[in-house]
Parts: C-alpha cells; sequence; structure tokens
C-alpha cells in the first residue's frame, strides 16, 4: 500500500504552473500551497474543494516567504518568526479545507525549507512548533532520518515518510543535490519503473550504482514539469496492475 | 453599557506602529490586522495572547490585499476573489486567538474596505461570504445602515454598530470623507466629551452644527495617532466615572 | 506604416505567461512589465537584451503595485504616489535596456491603470508626472483621445496611438468593456482582418456593426494568450503580403 | 578627514522608521533603501531631494527582496538572480537622485546582504557584477578586507572603507556578531569618542581589550535606534571640535 502525493495549487493570481484538475484525479494527498511561495486565496479554495470531492487528502504545504524565488531560496528565519509563520499559513488553508467538508490532514515543507529541515535542527524544531501552535496533531511528510521527523516526534507529532521516483538518490539514501548532474530522472519509464521498486521493494538504485533501501509510505511525484500529470497517471497505473494498493496514509 | 474597539497590531516586520500593549488594557474589542494591510505573524500571536490574558475580544481586521498602500486605497477586487481573501485572513487569525485560548469574535473590514462597504453592495456582499466561508456565524462590526449591515444580515450574520468620537459627521449622521476639512477631531477634551454623548444619548453634534443621532454599541479609538493611547484612557475614565459600563458586546 | 506592440516579460519567477522569445521576432515594440504587475529583474534583463539583438524597441509597461490581481483591479492611488511608483518603474527597466545597448522608448500603462487614464484625469495627470520625474520626453504609447494623451501632451510629452485587432470597439470607437459578451475577437482569421482593414483605412466595424474611424500608428497584438505568438505572425504576414510597412514608431 | 553615512528612507508606505529630515542634516552621505528591505518610492524622492538640498551624497542601499523582514535575514539568492537585483534596485533610486538633481554616488549592501558579503565571494562577486550592470563606476562602500571589497576592485570598481563606532570589534578587527553579549555600544559617551579614535588615530579597543586598527574613510552612524539623531548631532560636533573634517569621500 503506497499514498500517491504532489505539489498542487502552485499558482498566483494570473499565473498557473501546477495542472491541478488532472493530478487530483490521479494523487491520494494533495501538498497545497498556503500563500507563502505560491498560492492565492481563490486557488486554495478550489483546489481544497476539488480534492474532498475526489476523496483526495489535503495537506498544508508550508513554505518560506518568497513568492519572487518560489520558495527556493534558504532563509535564515529566525525560529520563532518562522514558527508563526508556519501556523499562519496551515490556519489560512483550514478555512479552505474546512469549507470544503475536509480537514488539513498533514504538514509538508516546501523547497528550500523542505531541504533546510533535513538538517538543519533549529529550523526543523521551528516547523515542529508552529504545527503544534496550529493546534491538533497534523502528521508531517517528510524524508526518514530527517531532522524534520526528529523534531516532530520529540513533540508528540506523527511522522509520515516519503521517497522521490524522480530524485537521484546517494549510496547513503540521501537526495543527490539538484545542482548535481543526473540528480533529476525525467525518463518516464524510469520512473514508473523506479516507482513500483520503491512501493513494493522499498529498494532503488543509487547514482553510484549501489542499491539503497528507500522505505517510504508516500511517494512525491512532481507536478509542474511538462508531461507530470501523464507521468502521474503511468505510475499509478503501474502501481495498481503491480498489485500495489494506492490509498491515502491513515 | 458600551464597548471601546481599537485597531491593533498594525506593524509589519521591523516597523511598528500601534501601541498595541498599552491599548490592550483600555479597550474592551481588538480589531487585529491580519497580514494584508499590515500585521506579521509573529505580532498576531502576540497581539492575541495579551488580548486573551487581559480579557479582550479579538476581532479580524481583514483588508485588501494592500501593505504598500496600508489597505487605504480602495481596490476594484472581483466579488468571488474578495469573499476568498477575507476568509483567509480569517482563517490566519484564528490559529493565533485559539492558541491563546480566544476566538475570533468578529470581523471589521479596514480602511479603504471599510469606506467602500458603506454603500458598495457588491463588494459588502463578497465581505459577507467571505465571512460565511470561514464557518460560523461571526458578526460584523460597523456603520448602522451599511451596506455593509444589511449584507450581512441577508444571509444571516449578526451585526454591531460602531461610532466614532474623532471623526465627525454629517447632519445625514454620515461620516464627513477625511479629505474635507474638520472631518477629523484631534482636540482630546472634544473626544472624550463626544464619547460621552455619544454613549449617554446616542447623539452627537454634527459638523453643520446640528444634532444627529448616533446610536451604537461599540466606540471606534484610533491607535495609529500620536497621544493615542492617552486619550483612549481619558475616555474609558470619563465614561466610566460617568456610570457608562464599558464592556465587549455580547 | 504600421507597429507592432504587445505586453512582454509578464512572468514573475517561477512563473512564466508570454512567449518572449517567440513574439521578439514579430512585433517591433515590446512592453516590458517592470515589476510591480510581473517581472522580475531578471526576466527584464532577459526580455531587454533579446530586443535590442533584434531591433525592437523596448516600452516600460508602468502598473498598480499588484502582483496578485496582475495589475487589473482598478486602485485609488493618490496622484503624487503614483507619479512615484512609474517613475521607480521606469528607472528601475532603464538599468536592463541601457546594460543592452537600448533605451526605454515609450511609456505604456498596463491593466486597470491603462483603463483608468483613458478618461480619469487625475491619474492621468500622475502617470505624466511621474514620466517627466523619471527625465526626458518619453512618449506615451496609448487610445486617441484618451485623457492620458490629453495630460501628456499637456506637460509636452509626445504621444503614440494605437489600436486593437481583437478588442471590440463601440459606435463611438472606443473599447467595448471585457465583462461585455463580444468584447474579445479570438478567431484568428477576423483578428488578421481586422488588423489590415487598421492598418490600411484606419477603420473597423464596430459591435453594433456600423464602420467607425480606428486611425492609430502601432497596433497592440495580445501575447498572454495561447496561439497568441502564431496569431502574430499571422497578422505580420497579412500586413507585409498587403504592402503595409511594419516598424517601429519614430 | 571623515565622512559620515547612516541609513535612511526605511520607512514603507504608512510605517516611518529614520529620522530622515534630522539625520540628512547631521550625515555627508545618504545610503537610501531602494524598495527591497524598504523605502516606497515617494519616500525614495524625498530623502533625495532633501539630500542634494543639502549637499549630502546619495548611495544606493541595495538589499535580499525581504520586507517581511527588513532585510535583515540571509538568503541563498543565486548569483545571477542577485546581480539583476541589484541592478533594479539602482535603477530605480537614480530616477530620484537624478530629478532631484544628483547621482547614485555609492552603493552599499544592506543588513543580512552586508554580513554576507563580508566572506561569501559568490554572494559578493554577483553585487558587483549588479553595479557594473546598471552602468558607470559606482564605488562601493563596506568593511576593508570583505570579500566584496576584492569582488569590487576584481572588475574595476572603487572601493571605500567605512568603520562603526556604535559596533564591537574582535581582537582581528572584525565585527563581533550582534547576537553575542556586547555586540552593539549603546551608550552614547563611548560611541562619540570611540568615533573620535577611529577618526583621529584609526585605532579602537576590542571587546577583548587590545587595541586594532581601524582605517575607515567614513564611519557609519545607525538611524533607527532611539535617540540616533542625537546622537549623530554629537559625534559630528566632537569630530568638528577635534579638527576633524567631516567630508563626503571623493
Amino acid at each position: 500500500m503506497i499514498d500517491l502525493n504532489a505539489d498542487l495549487g502552485e499558482g498566483f493570481g494570473r499565473w498557473t504552473l501546477t495542472d491541478d484538475d488532472q493530478l487530483l484525479s490521479v494523487v491520494t494527498s494533495a501538498n497545497v500551497a498556503c500563500g507563502f511561495h505560491a498560492g492565492d486565496p481563490s486557488t486554495m479554495r478550489r483546489v481544497c474543494a476539488t480534492a474532498v470531492e475526489r476523496g483526495v487528502r489535503i495537506g498544508a504545504q508550508v513554505s518560506y516567504r518568497d513568492l519572487a524565488g518560489f520558495g527556493r531560496r534558504t532563509m535564515d528565519v529566525p525560529p520563532d518568526e518562522l514558527a508563526d509563520e508556519i501556523a499562519y499559513q496551515i490556519g489560512a488553508l483550514r478555512v479552505f479545507a474546512e469549507a470544503a467538508g475536509g480537514v488539513v490532514a498533514y504538514v509538508k515543507p516546501h523547497g528550500a525549507l523542505y531541504n533546510r529541515v533535513v538538517r538543519d535542527t533549529g529550523q526543523a524544531t521551528a516547523v515542529a512548533a508552529g504545527i503544534l501552535l496550529a493546534g491538533g496533531s497534523t502528521p508531517v511528510l517528510g524524508l526518514p532520518g530527517s531532522a524534520m521527523h526528529t523534531a516532530a516526534r520529540a513533540v508528540g507529532l506523527p511522522v509520515v515518510t516519503e521517497a522521490f521516483a524522480d530524485r537521484a538518490y546517494t549510496g547513503q539514501a540521501t537526495l543527490v543535490p539538484r545542482t548535481t548532474p543526473g540528480a533529476v530522472v525525467t525518463d518516464s519509464d524510469a520512473i514508473v519503473a523506479r516507482s513500483l521498486r520503491i512501493a513494493r521493494e522499498g529498494r532503488v538504485e543509487s547514482l553510484d550504482g549501489s542499491e539503497v533501501a528507500v522505505r517510504a509510505r508516500s511517494l512525491c511525484l512532481h507536478g509542474d514539469t511538462p508531461g507530470a500529470a501523464g507521468i502521474a497517471v503511468r505510475v499509478r497505473g503501474a502501481l495498481t496492475a503491480a498489485g500495489v494498493r494506492v490509498a491515502a496514509f491513515a
């Protein structure tokens, strides 16, 4: 059994990016942008409404406040401020999730914040504090072994592990930085094959050729590349055909 | 019995404006900026925490998205988008109100939006729709007879009337536009005297010298002028000395 | 002889909108977004560089400060502030135009500001003041008979008239508001035919069926719709084939 | 002979911060905020006008794009984008400097960018590239020995050294980080005494008690603290009384 998650609602005003409607027919979890790197209120409302209609789980894709950089630039935000910014985003999304009859079921940091909280305990702790501040006990979706997961567990928040079928892994099972050649897998056959191996065997071939263990409850599919929706459809089809049940995490 | 409300939390990041701490010792209702014209997440959290500590009611001071213009420039926002922007702001504030043990107890439009929904039925209806979208049945604080109050009642939202002790009224009991000489009362003795007359008699002298009826459950005190907190203290003292009970609306 | 202008560089950070590269092979004048409704610094630099390479004239497409609304929401900006905002945008663009070996050769207001200064003398005067503040004697591209052109002439700025091949005209030769059915012409054959009539005869059929005079030195082609670049190529081809010289205004 | 510089124009819209009018009577060089961390167009225009009136030199105080964080949060902006953002800010300010009859005579990075380019060669090189892109040969004001100065010299840009009378130095003549106790000197007598020693002897006592060489052509006075203008007046008075000529760098 595996969950499929993708970043959605990443337009802003006149600009669109992700093919929200198509992807909401494929994924089981929607990481909805909350206005700090993308995601205007009307887009948030529409994505939440469609997600609830189709039984897709809603997550808050929280980010640094950086529309110009799409949240992809690491920022040294003081932990207290970061926690408050996380809570603000969750609260804003919650209105639209609840108006549609859903809930904000999980939190996933976006872009530079996602990468930073793999190792930065201070910012990871701040993200966890922001989630607590927003109330409830919302799970955090992220890399197994990340500082984010450690910080979440330390304050009693559930964690959900994810893997990437279109990103290269090192021999130590961490993600190869995007600046390294070969870091992103673009061949759709390879993405499908890697998805299957991750879902069925919990293993994937690393960039150096070794086999590494990549156990994950959720598989991240990217939604902002040309053909993204088509690849997502193929991955889901292949998983189902192979007898893997595609379902949101509990 | 009268409520005292003031705009609070109107700083942004490094910039401060309202003397939040002092005013929270005087008012019974705090119109908290929600990030669109002012109000960063950390300021929102702090104002909510102090408000709850001191038994001050929290309201969402919703605005056009206009930090550069402090929400004072009328904008032709399409109604659907405006409703979504209102809901977004309420949701963001709710996180901090609830984290402090409080609730968002009312909504008050800010600046240019406040003035626009006195007469613009389309935008007033959009604000009401945004409040409904955010869930619950949150009262709207505004001018008696305004399009905002009509639109709120039309969808079943409670309304609360307010008056201004430091703004001149026309002979028809509407506010004199800020651009007219004499529109703003700056003499503190006059403000205190007008507050007393509004609270006790529901009447005030208009700019043309006639007496007009100004019945209001809440009195708005401005917080962003030099000496604002001092005047607020005097107004509250004078009301109490005159036997008027100062208390938040139910 | 006619000039072809289009809005370019209307992406922002991760988001793209206009097909800048293709359109810069067709148009003779590029209305470059300056960062207030769209247009990040890197996009501005790239568009200016390509424009100069291909001999396309650079214009400043100045706007209200409204990224979330793409400059399409009328704003009551006080005239003094509006003038300063216009000058700011021209100055920012000038750096990139001059770095590429070009100049900011004209100014064209964008979106809601464009529509507003057709009739609003106060804001039109402010735009003209902003252009003067930025130095030089930069022409203003706009509708013949507009308040913008009157205000520009009043302070000694040159004006250049433009027409729209894909927008319906009223019987009084003004643009039909976008909210009216039929306001936008989407059929590419019709757009080509209308372009030819405007360029050769200075006439076009209005929405009510009458013929109206539409004399213009420049023809505006829209760049932000699907197929926009293809239509632009056809318009230019048809004009050239018909013996109309396509060239930037002097 | 020494120059006195201060950050000015650091308000934004409704918010004010620096006492621009008073400080422009004291300093010889004004670091004018350009809109990325502070500084709206109208404030930029007013500060430039007053600076030129009083013979104060205008510099571009360029920053990361971060209004919410006042440019105090380090950001991993890719060098190409950073260069373009620097050029954009210089261009925008140039309009107002030139409208007032002045020029942008130097560039000084602000806040987190200032600190980063003390050691980060990549970003320092990007800042220098941005200055070149903006045209001319504008000097860079900064710390002696900084990566910024090295990068500026490498592309032929002049550099001007500065020192801080209200910041503690390490035994290696670098600034003590703000997070260290004692990093900021707040006693006005001490600030005056340190200013005199820096200007006359090129020396100052470090935090560990040793004497360090701090040679500088310009002395930075902070403008955003309570009493800042008063301290600046005292520093200038003491320098003049001691026979030090206070004058802008050539």
